[in-house]
């Protein structure tokens, strides 16, 4: 143990630290060459498109527009000592740069961010190259897409400070090579538990984009409120809202749609199915068993209990319907018909589920089969892919197409063998990626008042996870990526910023870098991250002190900081 | 377990409730007399002031106006299925309140709510009355004090909803008469870790306020940065706030103050002393040892380490001085000269002050009692009583003036040692009443990143909590009360009010109303609450699922559920 005063130690770790430190690049670009030179923005700064480009989708010009607008608007201060003015010699003899040049590959197709976005996932092609030489010469981007454009584009804004009105970028040369690692890299958001306006979710939808999430799980429905208006179905809405005022209308899916589209997200709607569906009584009765039954915890994980009849053919047939009403409303090759957490103890009491079964000799899960295939050729007619919560695979012996995805939620211990059993995977591990939990239990009167799924979830915890833990290489090829995901039992409107941001951001670069990076390493880069998100109008929380946020390394333990 | 459906159940359930719910009160009055009856409020309502009363203190009357407006603008929605359209039938036939009178006993004083405020803590006056017949004649507060008015004014808003415009309130007639159980019911707010610009502060004392908290503890400054402006010690602030942009000059200080005042706040302001200072160094480093040395975790808990040279008379005289121009700057008997978590190794290891010791033959704890007993008379001698963490009486073998109150912070167990002391007690403990914990830890590259104080500390935890357990009769009489305490190292602007609302409110209740509380009881209240903070602009955030909170009892575990 030696004393070590400041001035020495301290300044020599902040100068390794800033020169072995990249970009503020969240996600890490894949290949990433750097210098040592500094590079201002020209006041006159613009981006133009070359090579002969007939014709530019809408979306792609909107983009180009908003990122011209956040270079000069983040007015992001770097997050060091001092803000970047230690920069300013630096900045004395740097060079200006005019221009960003934006053109295509010769095999490239024009069509819109919107509609590259919403390919099947595996053909959706997000790559670009961008060089920002620092000579004064233009940057360039080339991409083979719209899409992959714009995700140049959101890697470019990320590489500009500002002090005392100089927007400028540092570690020049830059030469980047880049593409996902993971072609599903999503957010969920539960609009059931609480409604969320519009104007949060558009938020919400740019944040993903600027760290290149392209995929919106939207839970829109459960048990508790049905704030999707169905054409053909509105009466689930109108009965089942929260209120008139707390409803998503066929134009605000439309309008969140062409909002995620523009951004380079594709919207996977999920109807939860046959569980979780309470709320579908108050309009059709008639479909639904043990509704609001109490005790709900004998019938439900969480109140209300209520489930869809499905034994019922009637039922069964009202269901697929409204999964294709519903699907038709969302240009995406995925639908996620649910089938979390069925509760069995709901159809031994229900009369009329016992009757059908006895009259047709089926047994619950030869019922539920035939209601999981029905329900799912309505979507997989429409030309999509089901999407289903791990227990549709491991707990119920139920027939899915072969292309089904299983969303793995219970535990990142469930990878396995949903992978044996040869399904596509989506990382949704609440013990990883769960944004609600840690914050009190909410069913009284628990005085420890703890959680489901206690303690939270850190990002450094959802930074460090494994995709491809306990696979072997043929099944690791069946991982597609993976989300973060926020329940909102607790969550509103009051708080969706900061319990998602910046956490979020981890599975964001955990799935387009690649597993294994090293979160001291991330740390500084979150920050900045943070920062910027917040100079956009994101209300992401600081991970640190200031203080810790401004000397990158010097609130490392003592272990890792000495290297 | 028997199958019971929704309709005859649970609306059974729900009238029960409805009937055995008194107003959505918080706290809850000590003593509540309520009856049947709905009322209106005029939509030319006033507040009168009656009784020969020649001066209404200014801050009285604001406080009257903003009543006014709160009644007329809340516009809360009863919290139930249908948000108080059941309420119609009730309402047909109430009767109109056109007026509260407010008026004082013979004996009132006339003072400001800030004076009386700021009064010693035992001798503040908050008493009121509060009537609200149902036949339609004024409504009367009576009260000794503006500041029991004011407290009566906050619970008099609190009696209003509003369905379709119209403004009511129900389970009249209402007799209440109310006064605190413990005269210290605080918020402490640490503008060190991160900034907070004071119209953050001011939503915080206005949320305070309106659940009749009486006490902002301002843990100004820290280790991390000095915001505060102080005549005389300008440079602390200006070499030790994060920007220029990020400090309380003189005027913010005064502007807080009287904001707080004219809430019924007195605003507690600490100078953390001896530990916690080192940002001190960067305008006087002789004053400080060990400042930012690494590993920090060698000497502090907490990066930057950094502590004031207690053994030189120098800065003996220098942190007296401070405290004496800080202390001057709030009109408040009590002021804090911190004392937490001291680290003796850093003085080990500091030439100057084993220096120091070895010239005067002084070992450690002769030279802090010297410097404790100088820095603490320099307060007194202001006639304020010095409000220490729990160490100065557990740890360190100090004199401390008899006096002097402790805040029991490290765990709920240290109560009994410092009542055994002979100290009074201010209830902090982190294991009820820290905000902060179960958010993750922040100290890279801890991969699990928990925090120091997990798990999370839930509003039915704080709420539970015993101020009097394991004290006898003669101890119990030291406790004067509690706080609910926000350290900020991972909040800022960005998720003050979420981290903060509804939770503090549980310790708002604990320490007005007394312990022993029924969280079931007590959860509609507080959903009701959390709603109408939402109304006033404060970012509350949800405790349940809608769906729960709109069915008192719904979500309640069933074996309880049942009562």
């Amino acid at each position: 143990m030696t004393q070590t005063s400041f001035p020495a130690f301290l300044l020599l770790f902040i100068l390794l630290s800033t020169l072995t430190r990249v970009h503020a690049l969240w996600p890490q670009p894949r290949s990433l060459q750097t210098g040592s030179e500094a590079l201002k923005l020209s006041p006159t700064f613009d981006i133009i498109v070359s090579g002969n480009i007939h014709f530019l989708p809408l979306d792609l010009r909107e983009a180009i527009s908003r990122t011209k607008e956040q270079v000069k608007n983040d007015r992001l201060g770097r997050v060091v000592v001092g803000r970047g003015s230690s920069d300013q010699p630096l900045l004395f003899q740097a060079k200006q740069l005019d221009a960003l040049y934006l053109s295509f590959g010769e095999h490239a197709t024009m069509s819109s961010i919107a509609d590259e976005a919403r390919k099947p996932l595996e053909s959706r092609d997000e790559a670009y190259l961008l060089s920002v030489p620092c000579d004064g010469s233009p940057a360039t981007l080339v991409a083979n897409s719209s899409l992959g454009a714009f995700r140049g584009l959101a890697t470019f804004t990320q590489l500009w400070y500002n002090f005392n009105g100089t927007t400028y970028a540092l570690h020049l040369p830059v030469d980047i090579v880049d593409s996902p690692s993971y072609p599903y890299r999503g957010f969920m958001l539960d609009t059931a538990r609480h409604y969320f306006p519009v104007i949060d979710i558009k938020r919400m939808l740019d944040a993903m984009s600027w760290v290149k999430l392209n995929q919106l799980h939207w839970h829109a429905v459960d048990s508790q409120s049905f704030p999707l208006q169905v054409p053909r179905f509105m009466d689930l809405a109108h009965k089942g809202a929260y209120s008139p005022d707390e409803v998503y209308t066929p134009d605000d899916i439309a309008d969140i749609v062409s909002y995620a589209g523009a951004r380079g997200i594709d919207v996977l709607i999920e109807i939860d199915t046959p569980g979780h569906t309470s709320v579908i009584s108050k309009a059709r009765a008639e479909h639904i068993a043990c509704p609001e039954f109490m005790p709900w915890r004998t019938f439900a994980n969480e109140p209300p209990a209520g489930q869809l009849r499905f034994a019922s053919p009637a039922t069964t047939n009202f269901t697929a319907s409204l999964l294709e009403a519903v699907a038709t409303m969302f240009p995406s090759t995925l639908f996620s018909p649910g089938g979390d957490e069925l509760n069995t103890n709901c159809y031994d009491q229900d009369k009329e589920t016992q009757s059908i079964l006895s009259s047709t000799g089926q047994n619950l899960e030869q019922a539920l089969d035939r209601f999981v295939r029905t329900t799912h050729q309505a979507v997989i007619d429409l030309g999509k892919t089901p999407v289903v919560w791990e227990e549709m695979v491991l707990v119920h012996n139920v027939t899915l197409h072969p292309e089904t995805i299983a969303l793995t939620w219970i535990s990142s211990d469930s990878v396995k063998a949903v992978a044996q059993k040869g399904h596509r995977i989506i990382h949704a591990a609440a013990d990883f990626f769960y944004l609600d939990c840690g914050g009190g239990g909410w069913i009284a009167p628990d005085l420890a008042g703890n959680g489901y799924c206690d303690p939270f979830k850190t990002w450094q915890h959802a930074y460090s996870f494994d995709p491809l833990a306990n696979l072997t290489t043929e099944e690791a090829t069946l991982v597609l990526g993976g989300e973060h995901l926020l329940w909102t039992e607790q969550s509103s409107s009051a708080n969706l910023d900061p319990i998602v941001w910046p956490r979020a951001a981890a599975s964001a670069e955990l799935y387009w870098t690649g597993p294994g990076g090293n979160t001291s390493d991330a740390l500084s880069r979150l920050h900045d991250l943070s920062f910027r998100l917040q100079k956009r109008g994101v209300n992401a929380i600081p991970i640190q002190p200031l203080w810790c946020a401004l000397r990158p390394g010097a609130c490392d333990l003592p272990t890792t900081s000495s290297t």
